[in-house]
């Protein structure tokens, strides 16, 4: 009954989903957090999906948390503490879905990716952004410092640049974005759906298998000790030489010729 | 005692400490590492203070340890090495000291920052620094490898440019700190002193509480697990929208207004 | 036996390393892998080499593994399961030797550097590249993941960059690649041995010792705790202010003099 606030389309192997709340500037609110957790769960489970676009209808991407229903929910007689816990929980599971999701996920971002919204770009695996879009963890300008966006972040740039970020509330903008490594491509904003499509489309291109093993292997071992990476990774190399298709495509490359690839 | 060697101003919620050995360049002598020592333990208790700037006095920042005092050291009994050990325990401390502090603190770095010079920026939270001003960490060149001022900047800067530094002992200068991740903003030196106090300006207008409880869950989850770092940072959230200041910032933002913050 | 397939020349202190299978783009065959071992091993036991280049023979650096020899192990009654299960921990333990080794090894990198070519890269302590050398990870075109690469390079570029090269398969440029942290130094193709030669001088010029304790620390400290990280390198640095030639570098360095150093 929340379909409507993500849409999905589905462009050959590419399924695009569009956080669809126009007027609240697509706020992660609880019925958005339900609907986009109940599009990643069916995309998890559909093989024919090869790669998700994660886009925003309207002036922006995403504005972060619908901060009219927080402000409501501290008419409850704990002044909100258990709702918060519930809320803050809940947006943590679907940001930690996108790296666990099987395909790829891409952020398709324009306007404006603030708090939260500039969080769920920082989850997606890539990120292409339209040019004057404006990146923020502005969440201290109104006293609520973004710790949980934070976690992210953190994870996606420098520690200095994302500190000034944080506690300065500043925008930063595309090329920015790019620089400090939040963002891969930076498209007109014209061009924007048709750049993040065309980097899907690259990747949906490839033998699907792979691309599923490899990206799961990419955050199970990036925080390890080099020595147990190392470890992880060949065991998984090994799984994928095992295939009839990795064999076909190799086979294929030494021939010159195009893989025969289900 | 050793108060005129680390001077202290305040400006407002900002405290601006200078390293007042120009003599030295500001060298880190037992004497300054206690001053430092002294004026940040105060700090740490002052809940008037949201911003700190540290800053060095005369030509330079901070040229690292004091040399000749160290070379004095080797007159023990044991050549030093207890003296060596407790020196490099107490620096360590206070660097350690930058990142537990309550309130960000901002590097306004001109001149030369080289050895424990350079680990004092990379140790900070910010870092502003004079076109001009030369970045190393060059103990290597008289034989002794910057192995603690390492420790900071591996955290801030990539592996191949962070081993480069402190192998081939050269300086950086400060656009190229800017862009290895060493340094926020970059300004003319006669503006250095403005557009360092702008930044702690713009940080110290923000709701102090939130920046705090920020900046410690900033260090806290930055190394942990992503699902340990959102448990430690969801729990952070949850105690930040308890407040009353958060409350209010966020209904005077619903209002567009001003919030009334104490 | 395999002597010719990775030739050592020794500059002064420099020993220059050069894979020499150039009718197979210096593919990392098995007899490749253990010749590039044998000299590594070499080169660890060699007190009088200070400083490793590693460049390649003909029209590139690496292309990765020999896959050719790969599909024949197929040929096992166990699909080659057993052999692929070996090669990769032997190609892993070659990546290992390399950070681990005493002495600084710089990547120098024309033509191409390709998916165990380019973790090769990653795995070396600094490049220095060719214009126009193109960087890939590109195995998943041909339907192999680059896993093993993955984990090397992960630890020198931000995540939404490496995933972007593991997946779409892309190749970057030595700019782009220098840009992200792959590489140190960008030279013109003409230029390329003599500023790699020029790097490693500098490096070589350094106190040897101090070089290698300091690089072992480099490696040790990088992914522990801030502190555990301060207390193994304040050990390093006291062990490193005993020793005889760091006294005398210090006093030249006091006495505005040039050391004096076997």
């Amino acid at each position: 009954m929340t379909e409507h606030l993500v849409l999905r389309e589905d462009i050959g192997t590419v399924a695009r989903l569009t956080l669809n709340a126009p007027a609240s500037l697509n706020a992660l609110s609880d019925a958005m957090l339900a609907a986009l957790k109940a599009r990643l769960t069916e995309l998890a489970g559909d093989p024919a999906v090869r790669v998700v676009l994660l886009a925003g209808a309207g002036r922006a991407f995403c504005a972060g948390h619908d901060l009219k229903e927080m402000q409501a929910g501290r008419a409850a007689p704990d002044k909100g503490a258990a709702y918060f816990a519930d809320l803050f929980a809940r947006c943590a599971e679907v940001m930690q879905m996108i790296p666990a999701l099987p395909q790829p996920v891409i952020a398709e971002v324009h306007g404006i990716a603030t708090a939260a919204g500039c969080q769920l770009v920082a989850s997606c695996d890539m990120a292409v952004a339209a040019e004057g879009t404006r990146f923020g963890v502005n969440g201290v300008n109104i006293g609520l410092f973004c710790s949980t966006p934070m976690v992210a972040l953190t994870r996606n740039v420098p520690r200095k640049q994302a500190f000034e970020m944080l506690t300065t509330g500043a925008f930063i903008g595309a090329e920015e974005a790019q620089r400090i490594g939040l963002v891969n491509r930076v498209a007109a904003p014209a061009d924007l759906p048709e750049s993040a499509l065309a980097l899907a489309r690259t990747v949906a291109g490839k033998l699907g298998a792979a691309v599923r093993i490899g990206k799961r292997a990419f955050y199970d071992q990036i925080a390890l000790p080099l020595e147990d990476a190392y470890d992880l990774a060949g065991a998984v190399m090994v799984e994928n030489m095992l295939w009839r298709d990795t064999e076909e495509g190799i086979s294929a490359f030494l021939d010159k010729r195009a893989p025969d690839w289900a």
